[in-house]
């Protein structure tokens, strides 16, 4: 395709491939799309394996690495002499305990207080930074901001390095000051997308973003899992697409079976926005987990992001290790960030063949609207 | 164009628009859309009167009319004996004259227990009859049911008038019960849209529904106000789209001045789905008759559908009064049913004005997409 950022990024068909698993990130790439690896999960030294494992396999095609900088923290993160789980209420660790027994999670506890404080501050401005560092050693084709403005020292490093700052956007005036300190290329994501996302939908928001900071270039995100809402996407004024959801049913996926099969059978009425699990509002599939922290009457309500973060986490882990051992109550209360195209999803299938029916329905779609317009 | 909604309804452009205002409903027709006439706001021999005025002036073009029948209803409201305002406990009459007092409302009541009757009354099956019985008797081309599936009567009478039955949706398990109960044509809704809308957006919904009711045709609704929002609404699969906010800040709209202000003045971010003026999730201006009802503490929640129409009516009747002659308090009261779109309406012009440059961006949407794909 034709797309200033398809001439830009060297890619043959505009659809970024978020994902935190390298075997999506390097099928996607070889399949003529751009994955894009989502390091929050990782430390600088894995990050650095994980680039690697995929250089090897795409050939110089084009990828990208995308990081969680938040704009503002809280403050208890950024002293780094302490132990972020220290500031963690006993309530928010009671309720916790309480909903792990409720639901009969068995699972042991993790020896956390470590763990959670590299995993907790890797989310700070400070700790991404090692992240980007390992990033930029790698032959990336873009580097992406998933949270708040990119930090000048981040947009300075990549651009001394000749990578694109790609910055995810909800609002218009975020968009304006992503662009301001120097992304060159925005993601307007909109509410239906997994993760973090505001409240405008996809529909809404591309076409502004799209007028308010021409002639950057624009990806949609948020309800794009097929051919169709790719040519919707582009329809609005978008470059191309961002998708997450979609990988997450790939064989590749790095999702874990029980998840996988609560994705299989989700509608799109199935999924939430919710600050259970970081802090933030983020889209996630609906659990006992989300309902016990936004309803239950004796829900402390989330803390703020890193530390709601840490909280989930800690807890999510022996969850995941209950469910797949098929403990009903560890089922009813493991979930995931998904988007509402979670519906759609209903089959496992290759990320490659996803990349295929995408280019395939897209063509099909531009087909459609000249023989209608042709009238 | 050349959708199937074209040939069998007669319309040359499928842009529907929805309003409560005649003025708006011909003017579209006249300029090749189709509009559809909001019913609930008349008496059965108001509506004979508006219908009338518009059949003068399209000179046989093509028309709808759209009517509310809820799916369930408060049973208070079927007692048709009793005065509706007496089902109304004295917490909500207290908060409403509270809130009035907060907010210096000085505009005086209006003798409200007949006229909420009859307008409560409209908004039943038994109401609704009555609309659809004088709409039949006019050369509609369209009839829409805008809430749960259309009762039996309404479609009988529809079919042997031989005028084809709309409904609007949100949610594909809505979507096949109103084609199971005898809809010819689907209004598929997202949750961006203003007035009565679920909770997943255009851009997920629209596919899903297209792919759950084949053959049966598709309207995407919800998000669209312009020609590239038109395009992504048909590249999704629908056949034509249902607009209602666009009309809102046309030149011929019934919206009053302070209202018109504040839509156009409004951003993405302005919009609210509350329960606070019908008793249902519908989205509109957030303000502080959203805010107090839905977050203050000393709120009594809303009441159901029709009995929380009543209480807003009533005294939104005495703030649009009050909003009109400037008083601070009734601005910030003030609001209206609208969707996310309203943060691109920045204009009023003439409803034909705005049927054209839809028309026009449309056109311009298709061929960046071929020109996008040719590459």
């Amino acid at each position: 395709m034709r797309t200033a950022i398809c001439e830009r990024l060297g890619v043959e068909f505009p659809l970024f491939a978020f994902s935190h698993c390298r075997d999506v990130v390097a099928a996607v790439t070889n399949a003529g799309g751009f994955g894009v690896l989502g390091a929050v999960a990782y430390s600088p030294d894995q990050l650095d394996t994980e680039l690697t494992w995929i250089d090897e396999r795409v050939g110089g095609r084009p990828y990208g690495v995308d990081v969680l900088v938040p704009g503002r923290l809280d403050a208890s993160a950024l002293d780094r002499h302490a132990h972020l789980m220290d500031f963690i209420p006993d309530r928010h660790r009671d309720f916790v305990t309480h909903l792990l027994s409720k639901y009969g999670v068995t699972a042991p506890a993790q020896p956390l207080t470590a763990v959670a404080d590299e995993f907790g501050r890797r989310v700070t401005a400070a700790g991404a930074s090692g992240l980007i560092e390992v990033a930029l050693k790698h032959p990336i084709g873009l580097i992406a901001s998933a949270l708040g403005p990119p930090p000048p020292e981040m947009v300075a490093a990549a651009r001394q390095a000749g990578v694109p700052v790609a910055a995810l956007v909800g609002t218009v005036e975020h968009a304006r000051r992503q662009v301001a300190a120097g992304a060159d290329l925005i993601v307007a994501q909109g509410t239906e997308a997994g993760g973090h996302t505001g409240d405008i939908s996809t529909m809404v928001l591309v076409p502004q973003v799209v007028d308010a900071i021409a002639p950057v270039p624009v990806l949609a995100a948020g309800g794009i899992a097929s051919g169709r809402q790719m040519a919707a996407a582009m329809a609005l004024g978008a470059e191309g697409v961002w998708c997450g959801s979609v990988w997450l049913t790939t064989e590749e996926a790095e999702t874990s079976p029980a998840v996988k099969r609560k994705l299989l059978a989700a509608s799109s009425l199935d999924t939430v926005r919710s600050r259970s699990r970081t802090g933030k509002p983020a889209r996630q599939l609906k659990s006992a987990w989300t309902e016990e922290w936004d309803s239950a009457q004796e829900s402390p309500g989330p803390l703020g992001m890193p530390l709601q973060l840490l909280v989930a986490e800690g807890a999510m882990a022996r969850i995941g290790i209950a469910a797949e051992k098929g403990e009903p109550g560890a089922l009813e209360l493991v979930n995931y960030y998904v988007g509402q195209v979670v519906g759609q999803l209903d089959q496992v299938k290759p990320a490659r063949e996803v990349v295929y029916e995408m280019i395939s329905e897209f063509a099909s779609a531009v087909d459609r609207l000249n023989t209608l317009s042709a009238g």
